[in-house]
């Protein structure tokens, strides 16, 4: 089976063939600059591919309710050019097959689920923590969506007493992305993330907060499996401090060995490594063609 | 269709006979005393009844993966005589029908999803607030359930800023069950709620903690309803302010009609009244039967 996948970025459009095993046998990346010449550079890469059906996993807000006139959209993005562009209209306009489109951490949490770290498991959360805080996740085997898509990225997170800053979210200053992306450490601190890893406050209070946002998932979605992406979880000093605070804060109310004893194959990275985007991608393909047949 | 319904509480078990339409026909209380008195009540009231098909909605923990030999138990409960009860494996030995078991919270949110506040929709968010905090959802036509099912009452809020109440949840102390149940109203303020009702600063407090987890549920899980039930919320001043602050704390973040619009038909009652979590029961059994056809 020849399946297509998008991994559409604000900074680049991952393309690849990839097959049901999520194999990817080829990936080409094109930069995001204008939807006409980006999607024209897209829509001729698969124009003899012969794809059975294409996977697309999008940088956001995405409209994802089919009964929309704007559904397959790009909306309210701050992305130059890119605000209420129909992404998948113009995908389907020059590709007849079947699409899925999702956000790019749904897409990214499914692939996880379908040949990574949450492999053979029917929930996770993927967590990726880089210029912003994105989260997809899968319960009971299916892709999160309700009224729009989750947006756990911006979930309220209590201040840690000695940290004066104020947070960078423009909508709600200190909430967990305002806290804890890329940026924020960079802000608080006056240098990237990248050239600080020897200076353990740094760690401490950044995982202070992605715990106090994992516990809260783990307690309104009980996932199977918590993956931890992205740039600032490069710093793999963060995976022991993280799960510390996690133990803490739950202080032993949720009774599960995945907690109590086996909690460093609980809190995990990524397995798809550089591909989890593309893989995801994939994986909305493979799902595609399930429910179709 | 012959449906029976089981609302297991700590208090008492009510039982009832329904149908598909979410009527209820006749039901009966039996106290929680001990498991072998009350389950002989129980099982001696349906043996006639001729249901085709059992729903149990149940306090808790507890264990609802099938595959466990403690499937069906009610688990780490402080309540006296019920810890490590196979309640399931007891019904099962006297009555011969399909049977569908959850928590309580789970079958309040599906009842409300198939008859009550949130019917046509397929995800919602039902939550009481009295002795404890609990929380049921439904995502994309599923009751919620992973490594075990969600115990959102727990969620980290932030603490405001006059208040020095130190929270009674005897894990977490200041978690949302340790600062907003009906107990910690009492032990703050050294009365209850009940007679509380004239005193606003009880109920900015209080919509302040319950605000902060419905923006962390909003953001999580993206439901298109949020239920709001249980003794607490017969205070019914408490719907507006806990609106006010959910649009404060979001800022327009989540662009929805839901929210910008509409917010007064979003966050709401059970439509249910007292026979919530009876009808949730009767929800069980009749998913069990499309399952099973």
């Amino acid at each position: 089976m020849i399946l297509g996948a998008i991994e559409a970025g604000g900074t680049k459009f991952v393309c690849g063939i990839g097959n049901e095993n999520g194999d990817i046998i080829e990936k080409i990346s094109f930069p995001t600059t204008t939807p006409e010449e980006t999607l024209k550079l897209v829509t001729d890469y698969f124009k003899d591919k012969q794809i059975e059906a294409l996977g697309v996993g999008s940088f956001g807000p995405i409209d994802l309710n089919t009964e929309n006139s704007t559904y397959g959209f790009i909306t309210s993005t701050p992305k130059k050019h890119w605000k209420n562009v129909n992404l998948l209209g113009e995908l389907k306009k020059h590709i007849d097959v079947p699409m899925a489109f999702d956000t790019d951490v749904n897409a990214a949490a499914l692939g996880e689920l379908e040949w990574g770290a949450a492999k053979g498991l029917d929930s996770c959360i993927y967590m990726t923590v880089g210029t912003g805080i994105g989260v997809g996740a899968v319960a009971e085997g299916k892709l999160i969506h309700g009224m729009l898509h989750p947006e756990m990225g911006h979930i309220l997170v209590k201040r840690h007493e000695n940290d004066t800053y104020k947070g960078n979210c423009p909508f709600h200053g200190d909430c967990l992305e305002g806290m804890a992306s890329g940026p924020a450490i960079e802000n608080r601190w006056g240098q990237k993330g990248v050239v600080l890893s020897a200076n353990p406050q740094v760690w401490e209070l950044e995982a202070y907060y992605l715990a106090q946002a994992l516990v809260n998932y783990i307690l309104v979605l009980s996932p199977k499996k918590l993956i931890l992406g992205g740039g600032v979880m490069q710093q793999k000093q963060l995976f022991p401090i993280i799960i510390e605070n996690v133990v803490t804060l739950l202080n032993g109310y949720i009774q599960h060995e995945n907690l109590l004893v086996n909690i460093d194959n609980y809190i995990v990275p990524p397995e798809l490594g550089d591909n989890a985007g593309l893989c995801g991608a994939l994986a909305l393909a493979k799902n595609m063609i399930s429910k179709l047949s």
